[in-house]
């Protein structure tokens, strides 16, 4: 079976975006990183979707200290609390990490061409979602040349599934998928239980409210 | 002034990549890598160099068992002892750190787009060097992309001054910037002295020999 590394958040798209690998016959390694995030506690959903979906996971720690800027990771910054019609449509906002997903797939091709595998798969969407540069179809595939040209194999493709998806179809494809959402922590606040203001809240709560289902996660 | 983040390894050609910036009216900010490199010691040039150039210098540690693959970090595989027409010539050698570089530029890009840096210098080159994919300029200009499209700033560059030259040009350009290349650390093997065996003290040998000059590490 050909290999594939999965970065693995244990949020709603990643998650969809392993069980998608699992099905078009990949053997996923999932791949969950460390950086300071609020919402720490996202890692745990990770290992245990992992743990559901049976396949592998590194856990790496990243210790960079000037990703503090974001309001992400620094806890004395507010998080944005906008109307769901303003998210993503506003530049780039307070929770913005710089260049997390450069960062994310650059140790997903490293992974990758370490243990021979074909391709790096991430849950990035650029419909309903923060308005992050780094999800976007064209910098996602000036990445795919980058893990081209940049690898032993040369071989390694970047593989963004859910990328024209909007949340009510991650959320449907999910479901097809039979992924585990019940596992799964999108808020960015970190608490005990979901904060239901933070932009992932509210995009994830859309995604149910109109594909007609409850989030089992609540 | 315009900051540039410069990739630092305490090498030649990282030093002149950042006497290079200096030069060209960059303020650089040196970053530099613990990846549990067999010369770790490379590390110590770096700080160095840094303060040399009285430059501020980030450090990072990166724990990624699957590096391991590489005779780079792995001791108890033998280092390349290539005679020097063939280093660079023979495909891939075990040398060779899974995406290294593409590791490297995400963390530059990332502390670049903190910080609001314009350019991510490193001191990259594929004419005498060991035929890593992550030096050319092709997949360096593949990264150049990823660093515009990928950050809120949208206006970073990758510069790879050196990408061109030989290691003689690299030597005699470091003397013209007055890079302090007795500082700097070549060698592979990280022993108490340069080894003269591996690629990358032969290499640099190379370079002065063909420049005239005497290695003023030695």
């Amino acid at each position: 079976m050909r290999k594939a590394v999965v970065l693995l958040s244990g949020g709603l798209d990643s998650t969809t975006a392993l069980y998608w690998a699992k099905r078009r016959g990949f053997s996923p390694i999932a791949l969950c990183v460390r950086y300071g995030q609020r919402h720490e506690r996202e890692l745990l959903a990770a290992r245990a979707v992992a743990k559901t979906a049976g396949v592998p996971c590194f856990e790496v720690d990243l210790v960079l200290p000037w990703l503090k800027v974001s309001s992400l990771l620094d806890k004395t910054q507010s998080l944005p609390d906008l109307p769901l019609g303003k998210i993503g449509r506003g530049g780039v906002p307070s929770t913005y990490v710089p260049g997390r997903n450069t960062i994310f797939l650059a140790l997903g091709v490293s992974l990758a061409d370490a243990v021979g595998a074909r391709a790096v798969v991430l849950g990035a969407n650029a419909l309903d979602y923060s308005g992050y540069p780094d999800c976007r179809p064209d910098y996602l595939a000036a990445f795919g040349k980058v893990a081209r040209l940049g690898t032993k194999s040369g071989r390694i493709e970047v593989l963004a599934p859910l990328s024209k998806l909007d949340k009510e179809e991650i959320v449907r494809l999910a479901g097809r998928l039979g992924a585990p959402l019940r596992l799964t922590w999108s808020c960015y606040r970190g608490g005990a239980r979901p904060c239901g203001r933070c932009d992932s809240c509210k995009l994830r709560a859309k995604g149910f409210l109109r594909a007609g289902l409850g989030d089992p996660a609540l």
